[in-house]
């Protein structure tokens, strides 16, 4: 019998819609009223001074900014389950940029995703140091120094990417073809 | 040329003496005078009733019970130093049973152990998904699941296990014998 795979998932744009919350911050600090389409192809520091970008940082590294996050798709939860009871799924998250998103991220996991194991979060920086069998992230630099296979997960700043590396799934309906 | 090769450290009872705070507490909550020696092959849960496991435990996930932990040996801090020039040296601490502790052990590391890279700390449960070429750990369930060379750090806990699996080490000064 095959051994059961491991599937990663990064939060953060994967799991969470991080985005959303950090524009409504954005456009409140900065007076600007931008959307995600005026992201594609960059990141949000990118239309910032660096002392702008370091406001925006302190802000989101705030204790409660990734507490409530909402789910990146309606279906995000229910596919994760079922991904669940076929593979050994762990969630990947790099936190050390904010570490005081780290209890957030903990408390989110605990009552949002109750059926995943808790000893199945890890939280980390450089995730070329996982040794599972896939990787479901949004950044291509985190994508590039993973050994396993890797799948870019479509955000705006990558939507632009062609990158024939790793396969690009779009959605949680394409996560759920792609595995299930 | 070779590819740097990658070392994962534990943190408790490898890098940090947690046990000697954890047994300060414990002699404190239940009138006790027992000492390292009184650990020898067992842990300090298996001398408790369910209840005083429970208390115990929640004393300890407090919030700063690890955030001014003693450094392992006088010794551990310079051969880190040294290691982490030879090597790409991690951090992987399962933190997961003590949520509370994770922004502890992030600010403990960023002062006492500055040189190295906070993108290469993990803070985990299961210690299976790393790719590092080695894990030095007193734990021997984590080494078990380790794909990598496992290390065997001695701990009173594990002092009495023959297992011929993995390389021991009892110090620091073996830790430096070994990798440097």
């Amino acid at each position: 019998m095959n051994q059961i795979k491991t599937l990663a998932f990064d939060m953060d744009e994967v799991i969470t819609d991080t985005l959303s919350k950090t524009i409504t911050l954005y456009n409140q600090l900065f007076q600007k009223n931008i959307t995600k389409q005026d992201l594609v192809g960059k990141r949000l520091s990118d239309t910032l001074t660096k002392e702008q970008a370091e406001l925006l940082h302190r802000e989101v590294d705030k204790e409660g900014f990734f507490r409530d996050l909402a789910i990146k798709e309606k279906d995000t939860k229910a596919i994760l389950e079922e991904l669940n009871k076929k593979y050994k799924v762990f969630i990947c998250t790099a936190a050390m940029e904010v570490p005081n998103s780290l209890k957030d991220k903990y408390l989110w996991l605990k009552e949002e995703l109750p059926f995943l194991n808790d000893q199945n979060y890890v939280f980390c920086g450089d995730k070329s140091i996982l040794a599972t069998d896939y990787l479901v992230d949004d950044s291509l630099y985190q994508l590039e120094g993973f050994k396993g296979q890797g799948i870019l997960f479509t955000a705006p700043h990558n939507q632009l990417r062609e990158d024939h590396s790793f396969v690009r799934l779009n959605n949680w309906n394409e996560v759920a073809e792609y595995f299930l």
